[in-house]
């Protein structure tokens, strides 16, 4: 974790003004001001972790339990009825604060963005090997 | 929700195969077939909501809590350093299964795939607004 607090904690701590959307004992959510689309929101957790994998349990269950009623209010407050969950971790994966969030980006009829990407195959003959690792490296 | 069980409701009760890296009670995940990168999963309620604005608190929690073992589960065994979460909502967002399931996209330093936006600028004068309507509209 870096040593200066991050732009979300000086906004979680009252330093930074935010357009505030929602916020209880571990999450604040907050409009994106560099927003893709109307709506476009910000669930954080309090807990100042720099990427999900380092982001103690605790935090990560509250969470999640914040994100389908944060997500129905936009719906019902935008008229969007799809939408996009987004969170980078790390610079390479487009990461620009280390404080993680979870991007909320509704979308439009109008809206010309796109997340998708080509469909790989997966190689059957090395998948099993890989799982297998993945699940071994689970704590 | 739709009728028939969905691919995932499928694979959870184990009529389909898949590549399994985690279960507990309320989540699963596996390798998601048509991969992206090497290591590329999905994390998967087993409560079969549509879009995260329809999933239990109850679900989305446990799904948030699985999130940090699981996405270091992946990079300890690829060796990735970065990596994306995404999920989508409606087809409109690109969601293929109605089932809700969060993408873990490890990134390699050889990826050339991007899920960063041209950065927008917020509507000083409409903001406030639009964030009390959305704070209003939380349930």
């Amino acid at each position: 974790m870096s040593e200066e607090p991050s732009i979300f904690t000086r906004i979680i701590d009252g330093e930074i003004p935010s357009y505030k959307l929602y916020e209880d004992q571990h999450v604040i959510a907050i409009l994106d001001i560099q927003p893709l689309t109307k709506g476009h929101a910000l669930v954080i957790p309090k807990e100042p972790a720099p990427s999900m994998d380092q982001l103690s349990e605790d935090s990560a269950a509250a969470l999640g339990r914040a994100l389908p009623k944060i997500s129905r209010a936009i719906l019902k407050a935008t008229g969007a009825t799809a939408y996009n969950l987004i969170q980078n971790n790390g610079r390479e994966a487009g990461m620009s604060i280390a404080h993680v969030h979870i991007h909320i980006i509704p979308r439009y009829p109008e809206s010309t963005h796109s997340f998708v990407w080509p469909y790989g195959e997966i190689d059957h003959s090395t998948a099993p090997t890989l799982a297998e690792d993945i699940a071994a490296a689970m704590d």
